[in-house]
């Protein structure tokens, strides 16, 4: 069968980690939380729905950006290849977490606004200025 | 029956335009354009595969952090409802357009980094600092 | 935030069981696995992946139309909105479980072929015709 | 870049047609609309609502399963890869078709029931029985 895939749209509730393994492979993660929105016929107004809970996963060069660029509290719309990890705990417990392998991480424009740093191949107006100053002045 | 909800990642590949209709609604729409890599076992290397191209339309606070943040070029990550548009040219040939109404946009960070502007209720550490002077240094 | 769209093609793991709620609401459910399959270019053999668990939760004509049609085993492709449900064992421990209220429920014809029973309306050939000739004519 | 998934529960609306190529290859198309229905305040009632328009091409075991089950004006559910095919026509103008390649599909039990005809493998209480009586007692 196919690879699961899953779009949520919800906050980076924990700090981002980064963990650099023996073979050189760098991961970057994080918790995200989704909460619905529903309107409440009854009051009139809006309440709190359904939770959403995953780890985040980031490999290669999205590891990198999502370092980089987030930090506990950001909205994100992250989408990739969901499944659960099953583990025993210390006691012997089963215990399982839901995962998210993430194909594409990005701020959620609906809630932020982003000055983006553009790779040199994509924004010649930035030739002659190093990405670290960029960086540096945002 | 219900909505088709699509998520895509792909390139802005049109210039972002905006549009204030008469009753003050914002939309900022874009043209976007996924195309998938292969890998080719003839060749061992890899090779374009198909495309996908829709025409994306934001609204409201999306809308605004869409157009003050993006531009042509940029990889992003979309998600929203997906419906294709009937309609007629001049010569009366009838034509559709792939639509998606975006609920979430955000810059794809395996492509880019960047420098989120946190409004005020989520950013403590920038009280102190008008909104203008971040945007400004950014 | 908006609901958190998820499809799925596995197996129904669990009997399908019926709940019929004291206001006359039904809701129907079952245990659904998804299972990836890879292939292992050492071995140059397909060999398991990771594991998707959700409890599928049906209601009104799905309800029944899920619990008429389908059984333990049977491969399906499931749509709907994901959210994780906590809760609290007799023992005070917190645990949370993942949910699908589902959209559509179908056998995935990938695994298998069905002889649909076409509610009249859509199946003008079959007036005059009890249902369990049509279907022994399939 | 990745491919781009897309889920659709919609209606068969043109017959089901079989193909096989020089190869042995054989593929099942149909055509696919979905159509939304919204809930419009002021009329108080269900209304239509946008439309989606999709060519489904199945392959290998899936083709089978659809072209044995599946008519035109059944209501199923689709999953697979998107992608937008484009062409010229006789006259050289450039045209476009929204295509998935399906990964699974199945009737929508919300708005009929099945028999399914399980492979042996599944329905040990089969044994000995043609499929045509398996049907016919269910």
């Amino acid at each position: 069968m196919f690879e699961t895939n899953l779009t949520v749209a919800g906050k980076v509730v924990t700090e981002i980690t980064r963990h650099t393994f023996p073979n050189g492979d760098r991961k970057t993660s994080f918790r995200l939380m989704a909460r619905e929105r529903r309107f409440d016929r009854d009051t009139q107004d809006w309440v709190d729905g359904d939770k959403v809970f995953l780890q985040v996963n980031c490999w290669r060069r999205l590891a990198e950006g999502v370092a980089v660029s987030l930090v506990k509290g950001d909205s994100v719309v992250v989408t990739g290849r969901f499944y659960v990890r099953e583990y025993f705990t210390d006691s012997g417990e089963r215990r399982s977490s839901n995962e998210l392998d993430a194909r594409s991480v990005g701020p959620d424009l609906a809630w932020c606004t982003v000055s983006v740093e553009r790779p040199p191949a994509l924004a010649p107006a930035s030739i002659g200025t190093p990405p670290e100053e960029v960086v540096a002045a945002a």
